[in-house]
């Protein structure tokens, strides 16, 4: 497989630093540069060996490369799409690494209307509630999975490209309508952590918040792990995937509803139907991690 | 410390036998007789020494007993009680494992009045998706919390024998009212059970639901494992501790709504201080774990 000259991370976090590590190790990248707004961390991924290189303006930095990864939050793409247009060559390959896609195509259509052939949008699912440089890692994507959802002005060319590179960083690729990636990760990803953030400030609202945290163990732990998770990052997400969301959302508070009447009505064989239906399907999913 | 001389284990399994390990290895016990009423996991139980000898009539097991672990989901503790009522010896002491104190407390003083100076109500906190005789392990309990919630006629030699049990099996004991555990214990464990039940259900009703879960990843894992819990235990802790589980639920249905509301009305700037909110005390509370 043919190298790339000139790889440019758009923020150079765990995502596009752990994608620039596994090509650096097998040998597919000869220069990365890093583009970000926080000279700390640009400093820790050069330190690392993340990157090369670093520069904060991403026009400068995307002069000469044929492929630029757009790592940041979904929400700072427009502007960043908007600063490298006039600066790309015509046959850079640009994909991205964000967790919505609907709105990354129109992103994409909005801002680089002449460089559509070889705009691949994509998503890694490798998510973690780590972030920054310094949580990049060389074998993030091994065992892993990456969505690409091809624009239909794509050249065959790019999106072989893009699956390619993936596919060396040790993930398994995917293709699917940007339709149908939003609704499948609003429901596994992006509801589940709107629920976590909702129930952990549910527990902050009570008047023994303290207390209650004091006595929480393993079953919330893992419950509100993805509570932890970077706010800019899930407001984007949140904003970016509404009508997704939103549904998911309310088929959650009806189900609350209908949980809130079995208890009340003190149904209890129906209680016992609806959670084994959720326990049966969470063990079949995968065996449970033991404590 | 002075040994137990019989432990009966009412219920014999991860809670019960755990106990029934730790104090073995401890050498505080001479002799452990479970009762059940799988014969299969009583035999298993036998087998992996976790009890010396197995009955499956609670009334013959608690003869010459001068301690008993209620080790069943609560619902079954009623019945037990009633069986064993006749055949306690004065001075044994009786306690329970049981994940909501409340109704336990009712349940002593309705089945055992006589005995009331020595059943003191306890909550191991190790709750586990696993169970059975097979999960009973000699350290579970090794740096958990168990909080017992006494009985207002309990005698305090009761009490301390039971607090100084759990200590021998490595754990932190509080003290506190069984009102005020169940309203803890219902924000930090029980609603988070039933939110991830319901979850799990709104996934299964989606019409991709099998796609879903092949999407499915680390933050669905973490955040489900608890959908995963024992049907029967859940349904009688929900039925259980009815009000405060009740009022949480209401709360989260609350929090959800509010959470449609900010992304129905793009309010960007709140939602990003709601999610910072949740994620700032996350972080807080504990380190989350590395992917």
């Amino acid at each position: 497989m043919q190298s790339v000259e000139r790889l440019v991370l758009l923020g150079t976090g765990l995502i596009s630093g752990s994608f620039a590590l596994a090509l650096k190790r097998a040998r597919l990248v000869k220069q990365v540069v890093g583009v970000g707004r926080s000279i700390e961390n640009l400093t820790r991924a050069l330190e690392l060996g993340v990157v090369d290189a670093y520069l904060t303006d991403a026009a400068a930095a995307v002069r000469g490369a044929d492929l630029v990864l757009l790592g940041t939050p979904v929400g700072q793409m427009g502007r960043l799409m908007q600063q490298i247009a006039p600066h790309l060559s015509p046959n850079c390959v640009v994909t991205d690494g964000g967790s919505t896609k609907q709105d990354v195509c129109a992103l994409f259509r909005e801002h680089l209307p002449q460089q559509l052939a070889s705009c691949v949008p994509g998503h890694p699912i490798a998510g973690s509630d780590l972030s920054g440089a310094s949580a990049a890692q060389f074998g993030l994507y091994e065992g892993r999975r990456v969505v690409l959802t091809p624009l239909s002005e794509n050249n065959v060319e790019a999106i072989e490209r893009v699956r390619q590179l993936w596919q060396a960083c040790g993930a398994t690729v995917y293709e699917m309508s940007a339709e149908q990636h939003d609704g499948i990760f609003s429901a596994v990803s992006h509801a589940p952590h709107l629920l976590s953030f909702a129930y952990m400030n549910s527990v902050l609202d009570r008047y023994n918040a303290k207390q209650c945290l004091d006595f929480a163990a393993s079953g919330f732990r893992d419950f509100t792990r993805i509570a932890g998770s970077h706010p800019d990052m899930w407001r984007d997400i949140a904003l970016a995937n509404r009508s997704a969301v939103l549904s998911d959302l309310k088929a959650n508070i009806a189900q609350l509803n209908h949980l809130v009447q079995l208890i009340e009505q003190d149904q209890a064989l129906a209680l016992t139907e609806y959670i084994q239906r959720a326990s049966q399907a969470r063990i079949e999913w995968g065996q449970p991690k033991k404590e």
